[in-house]
C-alpha cells in the first residue's frame, strides 16, 4: 500500500510526487499520457520554445519544430529521472477513483491491463481542458482547440497555412496571435468582448491593444461564431458581432477559449468528493471534504497557472506530512509572452478601486531606462499600485524580461514591503530592474 | 548662493542634483565634459549598446556604432531634461574647490571664462580613471586605456583591427574580450594573476574561464608588460610571465586595469579635505571630515559601481536635508555582461569561509530550467550561500538574464530573508527565476 497516490503527472502532480518522495512518503504517480502534463507537452514550454525562435528573428519553421520537440523530450526525461531519484513509482495509464474510505483505491487501466492500487492519501491533479464551444462543424480538422494548438504541425511546422483566425482574447489567444503573425501569417482575433486579457491592469490592456494593432493583427469585438463551413482549400467562419453578421475566410480557426477543470473520466462523479462545475472544492491546505483526499491545480478551478499547481502541491504534501504551508494568492505572479512581455502580480488598479482602497500609482517607462535603450527594446512600462502608506499592492510590467523582473515584485508583495523599502535596496546599473526601481521611487516622498 | 554645489555630472552627481532639486534645495551641477559621466559616455551604457548588438548576432559594425551614439545622446538629453525639471543649474566647465569654510567656493572655468560660485554644501562626485600602467611606449595611439576604450572608433566602428590584446582580467577586460572576440577579432587576455574577476565566487570564476576558453580567447597568466614597439602595421607587446619572456604581435592593446579615484585637477590637494591614495574619506552619510562637504561614488574608493554612486548620492542629499539613509553595502549587486551574463550579490563562498561562517550551499543549473531550455540558453547556474539558519548571505548567477534576476536576490538579502521564505514565495512558470527558486529549495529541509 502506498502512502500517497497522485493522479495526474502535470506540474502539480509531479511536483507533489517529487516532494512526497523527498519526504520519504511512499508514492505512486498515475499519468495517462506524458509526464509534464499540458504545461510541458501542450502549453507553457512548447510555446516558449517557439517564442524564443519567433520573436524578432523568425527562422526556419522546421528547425523551430524540431527544437520544440527536443526541449519537451529533455524535460520529460528530466521529470522521469526526478521521479526515479525520489523513488516514486510512475504508472502510465488511466486511473479511476474506486474507493475514498480509509484505504483509497484507484483502478488503473494500463497497456498491460487493469490493476487496483491502494493508498492512504490521494492527490487529484488532473488539470483542465479547453471549454467546448458549440457551433456547426466545430469538429472539422481545420478547427483547433486551444489546449492542443501548440502540437499541431499544420500551424507550426510548415508555412502552408497562411491565415489563422483565433477565437478569444486571453493569454493563449494573445500568445498565439502574436507568434503566428510574426511567422508571417494573416491573423484575426475574434474577441468575446472589447477586452484583451480581461483580468489585467487597464494600462496593460490599453497598451497591448495598441501593440496588437501595430502588428496588424485584426481584431473583431464581441464576436460569436455561428458556424464554420469548409471550402475547397480553406474554411469560412460565420458569425456576428454588434456591428452585424460577418464571414471570414481563413485556413485555420483556433478556439483559444477559457480552460475548464476536468471533472469526468476518473470516477469523480461516482465518489463522495464535493465539486461543482467550477472545480473540486478544497480548503487552504488543498484538502477536499474527505479525509486523505486532496486536489490541486486547475482541477480546483482557482488560478489556472502551472506555478500555482506546483505550490498547491507543496501545500498538500506538507499537510499530509503534518507540516504547514499555504499559498499567498495575493503575491502570485503571471506572465504573458506577448512582445514585449507582460508580467503582473497583485492587485490591478481596477481591483484596488473595487475594494474601495485609497491608492497611489507609480510609473516609469522603459524609454528612460539605459539598459532597455541599449538593447533597443525600450517599449513598455512598469506600473506600481501602492496603498496610502506606500505598501505595494500590485506591480504590472510590459517590457523586456518582464517575466524575470516580476520575481522581485512578487517577493516584495509576499513580504509586505513598501515602495520606499524596495526602492532603497540598491538596484544594479545598467539593468532593466531600474525601471521597477524608478516606478517605486516615484512614490517616495 | 546655492544650497548645494555638485562637482561632477556622472551617475552619482546628477542623481544627487536631481534629488536635491526634488527636495527644493537650490542646486548647481558642474560638469567639465558630458552629462552622465564615464558610465553613460564611456562605460556601462555604450558597452551594453554594443553587447546587445554583438552577442549571438553580430551585425554591421557601422550600425552598431551609430546605435551606441544615438542611445548615449538620448540619455544625455534625458539627464539635461531631468536637471531642468528639478531647477538644477548645470554649469559646463572645470571646477576647482577654493574654499571649504562655511560658505564654500568653487571656481569654474567655462568657455566664457572663470567664475566663482558659492554654496552651503558641496558634493564631490568626480569619479575615477584607469590606473596608469608604466612601460615603454605606453602612450602610443595603438595603446588604449580602459576608461576610453568604448569610444575608440578603431575598435568598434571598423573591421580593420583584427587582433586585440587586453591587459587585465576584471569586469572591463572580460566584457571587452568577449565582445571583441564575438566581433571576429583575435583576442588575447594578459592577466595580472591566474584569476579572472578576482572578487567573484569561485564557481563563477571557474565557469567563466571555461567559457572564455570555449570562445577561443587566449589567456596568459601573471603577465607583466615591459614595453610596446611599433611595427609597420601593428605593435608588439613585450613582457614576461613566470613561464618566461614573451612577445605578442597585435593591432591594438587595451589596458583594462584597475580604476583609481580622481584626486587631482579640482583643488582637492589644496583643501583640508581628508583623503589618501585610496580616495576621499567619508562616513556612512558620505560626509568628509569637513562640515557641508560630502563625497560620493568612485572618488571615495569604495565599490566602484555606478549604482553605488547613485545610492550614495541619496545618502548625502538625505543627510543635507536632515533625513536619514545609509547604504546596505552587503546587498549591493553587480553584473558582468559576459555571455552568459554574470550577476552577484552578497558574500562569496570564499568570503563566508574567511569570516569563519558555517555555511550551506544551494545550487541549480539552467539545464533543468524549462525557460532556459526553451530559449536555447541553458548554460550556467544559480548558487546560493546561506548560513546555518538558511539566511541568505550571497547569490551568484551565471546565465540568461542574470542581471535582471539578481534584483530579487538583492532584495532578499536586503530584507534579511531565509531561503525558505523566498522559495515559498510563488515563482512564475516558465521563467528563468525558477532556477533561483530551485537553488533556494535545495536548501529547504
Amino acid at each position: 500500500m502506498y502512502d500517497l497516490i497522485v493522479l495526474g503527472g502535470g506540474p502539480g502532480g509531479y511536483r507533489a510526487a517529487e516532494l512526497a518522495g523527498k519526504f520519504g512518503i511512499k508514492t505512486a504517480l498515475i499519468e495517462k499520457d506524458y509526464l509534464g502534463g499540458m504545461c510541458l507537452n501542450r502549453g507553457c514550454i512548447p510555446t516558449k520554445a517557439y517564442y524564443s525562435d519567433v520573436i524578432g528573428k523568425i527562422g526556419n519553421v522546421k528547425n523551430m519544430w524540431d527544437k520544440k520537440e527536443a526541449v519537451v523530450q529533455t524535460l520529460r526525461e528530466g521529470i522521469a529521472q526526478l521521479m526515479e531519484m525520489h523513488s516514486v513509482d510512475v504508472i502510465f495509464g488511466t486511473g479511476t477513483i474506486k474507493d475514498t474510505s480509509d484505504v483509497k483505491k484507484i483502478e488503473v487501466e494500463t497497456k498491460e491491463g487493469k490493476k487496483v492500487i491502494e493508498g492512504k492519501n490521494i492527490i487529484i491533479a488532473v488539470g483542465s481542458k479547453s471549454m467546448d464551444i458549440k457551433f456547426e462543424n466545430n469538429n472539422l480538422q481545420e478547427v483547433i482547440k486551444g489546449d492542443i494548438g501548440v502540437t499541431r504541425e499544420d500551424l507550426w511546422k510548415t508555412d502552408e497555412v497562411k491565415s489563422v483566425v483565433v477565437m478569444g482574447a486571453g493569454v493563449i489567444a494573445v500568445e498565439f496571435a502574436v507568434m503566428l503573425k510574426e511567422m508571417g501569417k494573416e491573423v484575426t482575433m475574434l474577441k468575446h468582448s472589447k477586452e484583451v486579457l480581461r483580468k489585467s491592469d487597464k494600462d496593460i490592456k490599453k497598451r497591448l491593444i495598441s501593440t496588437l494593432k501595430k502588428r496588424k493583427i485584426k481584431m473583431i469585438d464581441s464576436f460569436e461564431i455561428a458556424k464554420v463551413e469548409k471550402k475547397e482549400n480553406s474554411i469560412v467562419v460565420y458569425g456576428s458581432s454588434p456591428k452585424g453578421e460577418k464571414e471570414i475566410e481563413c485556413d485555420r480557426l483556433v478556439l483559444a477559449s477559457s480552460m475548464v477543470p476536468i471533472l469526468e473520466g476518473y470516477g469523480l462523479e461516482n465518489s463522495n468528493i464535493e465539486y461543482d462545475k467550477k472545480g473540486i472544492k478544497v480548503d487552504k491546505y488543498m484538502k477536499t471534504n474527505l479525509d486523505g483526499v486532496y486536489a490541486i491545480g486547475d482541477v480546483t478551478g482557482g488560478m489556472m497557472l502551472a506555478h500555482v499547481a506546483e505550490y498547491e502541491a507543496m501545500a498538500a504534501v506538507y499537510a499530509i506530512s503534518g507540516k504547514d504551508y499555504t499559498i499567498d494568492y495575493n503575491s502570485v505572479p503571471y506572465c504573458v509572452f506577448s512582445d514585449p512581455e507582460i508580467a503582473s502580480v497583485g492587485l490591478t488598479e481596477q481591483q484596488a478601486e473595487e475594494k474601495g482602497l485609497k491608492i497611489k500609482i507609480g510609473k516609469s517607462n522603459f524609454m528612460s531606462n539605459g539598459m532597455a535603450l541599449a538593447m533597443g527594446k525600450a517599449e513598455g512600462f512598469v506600473k506600481v499600485i501602492a496603498d496610502e502608506n506606500n505598501k505595494i499592492l500590485g506591480v504590472h510590467i510590459m517590457g523586456p524580461e518582464a517575466a524575470t523582473m516580476i520575481g522581485e515584485a512578487a517577493l516584495a508583495i509576499y513580504a509586505g514591503m513598501t515602495a520606499d523599502q524596495v526602492a532603497k535596496c540598491v538596484h544594479a546599473h545598467p539593468t532593466l530592474s531600474e525601471c521597477l526601481k524608478d516606478a517605486l521611487f516615484s512614490l517616495v516622498g
